[in-house]
């Protein structure tokens, strides 16, 4: 099926909002086996969202519009759909109910303007949208059925999965009948690590139905399975084998699977113990803090952190004595440890975790910095947002965990930029922990790394 | 000028990277005055590029190509000009030595793939790329000016303004000569706010050569001045008087211009003076502290934070004795002025600052909850990373400042999701301390708040 999406409005046309929707909507639609083919950005412009309709229709089989559904003058989907399809506008009286109960709901009068959000083309199927007054609507242009979305992510999101999404389904064949998404979240693997690590995978399911796919996001890496079948119950059987050998080929590297999240699980670790942390972190200046302090349900068992950027305060705090071996301020197992364990003890917690960051000038052909080959597609790592290019550093990291009975660490190096540096401790920091709450080993190395774990 | 943008490349169609490239692009020849009329996104297929490129050559004057000028067989954007263009390609000696220098610098052999990257459309103009090895080339494909550009972030910057830009200032008339961007940053004011504020501002030039624009990025608006005129000196003459007349209308609430920023400003009017800082927060949960220690700069400045998530062990260290009047753990000015003169003494600095939340249940109608007349457009702070719809929270925030001679706080009340009220609550604390240390009033009542505050 040729699939495209028209986003419309000049927000997104002149760049004021990052285009999220579209990705998302591309992402969400490929999961589900229809890979976007063509997009198109239009302003709040009668003749291009006209253009733009037309040629779509042209081309494509299905058309996700999205934006241009709203109460104001500039919004034009419904005016424009009607056009190109040939057709009047007609209100939709039920729609028009619906919105005046929403707004009665909420002790307000809905305005006059908002009648205009209920005027479809004729003959459009309407599509529900439960959380707002922007009404969804589907009718044929040229050869293709348009889906037309509101702009809101919030309303997209809903109405894209449990309304268009399940009408394409049944479009491209009811007899495939369900579909099911599966996601593993790891850090340290690079994207094509962890494709040869799975090579053969799809070939578990000989009937095809299982497709294979990565999203990522340095430091981490979502894997996708997508599988195809009659039933749930089918896909369930099919999909358990697959399941188990992606956890078994990827081992302790899966932090988090579906809607779980490394800090989540942290805090679920902890929780379920009984458990309470304290952190203290220096270059990473509180994200590992925050992290962990962003999930609602880490109330029960954040304790404390501590921000020490400075690296000659930092020892003061740790050695009122002799300092350890390895010179003046200089980062080591040890000092990971020892911070984490006067962490833990002052401010009276089960766990103490230090993540520990010195930055010194690095050399040429880190991830983060020059690279001659570099390339959005070449590095599996590459993201415009989490690996802006900059001078090159060269980040000594030590991670020390500290509870009643033992103190651990793990010590890396990693070459980049400082955001490259600072995220990829944040993760190290949060993942070398769970590992420990889950007793498995904290030193595998990754691939992110420079030298083997210590 | 008719100007359309075409991205490029798997990644960006199938959603696995946010088009961060076309936002940028968007923003900065909006800048320039060469707003996008249009915008295309297509994968590494060579039918649907030599489509997309044969289209935007039939409609527009100029177009920008992102990506596809990797080494790699994937990367078609030569071949496909060329094609469409109706011309072969060739090698650029001048380019392929180049290369060969770059790698040489860094002392390795260029791999052969990378010959692919100097064959360029016969008779193309090649666009120099000083920190890659994609080179970038116009050709005229239709009736448009076509410019290639790489998708690698930094090098597509690097050539769009420093090399395309000013091509399309020339082609657009020489006679307009100079054009020049001056932005402010503030906190506080929406957009409309904003709007309605700098009216008539844009008459104060009357021969039409400013131009007033706005971006909002929730809790921060950009308003932005662009202006035309034949020289450097012109634009200074007629630009000067509408940057007073800016400052004066929004007054203290611009926290930075330029390239400034809120958190840099802070930085450099504690560095100004030799003062040090020591920050608390509870909710943010180390956010105000990462916003200081990201900046290379802060080494001098930022001596500590402390993470105190929970109420109780805050009210425990901030009152041995009695509590003050006002209930249990409930946050007033002055528990936010003890805890920021409790971090100044504890960690040796001279000024001290709090950013304390309290969260309650709040009710219908916030921000960042469900709102019947939801729509980006329509709402001035809306942004769909920044403001994720969700519950509704009822933010007290309290932010204390300490020195050795005074306390001082601001009080205020955001209501929105959890995000809304922590991305509003750092920010309102880095500008209270920026007012502070500019002798500016702290209590200015600023859009996002419910009730004045105190």
């Amino acid at each position: 099926m040729h699939i495209e999406v028209i986003c419309t409005g000049d927000e997104v046309l002149t760049g004021k909002i990052v285009n999220s929707n579209f990705s998302y909507m591309a992402q969400k639609l490929e999961d589900y086996g229809f890979p976007v083919r063509w997009g198109v950005t239009v302003g709040d412009d009668r003749a291009d969202l006209l253009e733009a309709f037309r040629q779509a229709g042209e081309r494509a089989g299905v058309v996700i519009v999205n934006g241009g559904l709203g109460p104001t003058v500039d919004d034009l989907s419904q005016q424009v759909a009607a056009e190109a399809a040939g057709v009047g506008l007609e209100l939709h009286e039920g729609w028009l109910a619906h919105m005046r109960d929403f707004f009665e709901g909420r002790g307000r009068t809905m305005p006059e303007n908002n009648i205009k959000q209920a005027m479809l083309p004729v003959g459009a199927e309407m599509i529900d949208n439960p959380v707002g007054t922007a009404c969804g609507f589907a009718v044929t242009i040229g050869q293709a059925r348009f889906y037309f979305t509101p702009g809101v992510p919030r309303e997209l999101r809903r109405m894209l999965e449990q309304e268009i999404i399940p009408r394409l389904l049944e479009k491209s064949g009811g007899g495939q009948g369900v579909i099911r998404l599966k996601r593993f979240h790891s850090f340290g693997l690079g994207e094509s690590h962890v494709d040869s690590l799975l090579q053969g995978l799809e070939d578990m399911v000989p009937d095809g139905s299982l497709k294979l796919g990565f999203r990522a996001h340095y430091p981490q890496l979502e894997t996708k399975l997508t599988m195809r079948g009659a039933t749930e119950e089918e896909i369930a059987a099919k999909l358990a084998p697959v399941i188990e050998e992606v956890r078994n080929r990827l081992g302790n590297f899966i932090m988090a699977e579906d809607d779980e999240t490394l800090e989540g699980v942290v805090v679920s670790q902890l929780a379920g113990r009984g458990g309470t942390l304290a952190v203290v972190e220096n270059f990473s200046g509180g994200l590992v803090a925050a992290r962990i302090i962003a999930l609602p349900e880490s109330g029960d068992v954040m304790v404390r952190g501590a921000v020490m950027p400075r690296m000659e305060e930092l020892m003061d705090i740790l050695y009122t004595g002799e300092r350890p071996p390895g010179g003046e301020g200089q980062l080591t197992n040890e000092t990971a440890e020892t911070a984490a364990q006067t962490v833990r003890t002052q401010y009276g917690a089960t766990h103490g975790l230090a993540v520990l960051v010195d930055l010194t000038d690095g050399g040429h052909g880190a991830p983060g910095g020059a690279n001659p080959t570099a390339n959005p597609t070449a590095n599996p790592t590459a993201n415009p947002t989490a690996n802006p290019t900059g001078g090159n550093l060269d980040g000594n990291i030590c991670i020390g965990i500290a509870t009643e009975d033992a103190t651990v660490s793990r010590r890396s190096r990693l070459l980049g930029n400082r955001d490259w540096v600072r995220l990829g401790a944040v993760e190290m920091g949060l993942d070398t922990l769970r590992r420990h709450l889950m007793g498995l080993p904290l030193k595998e190395k990754i691939d992110f790394e420079r030298a083997a774990p210590n």
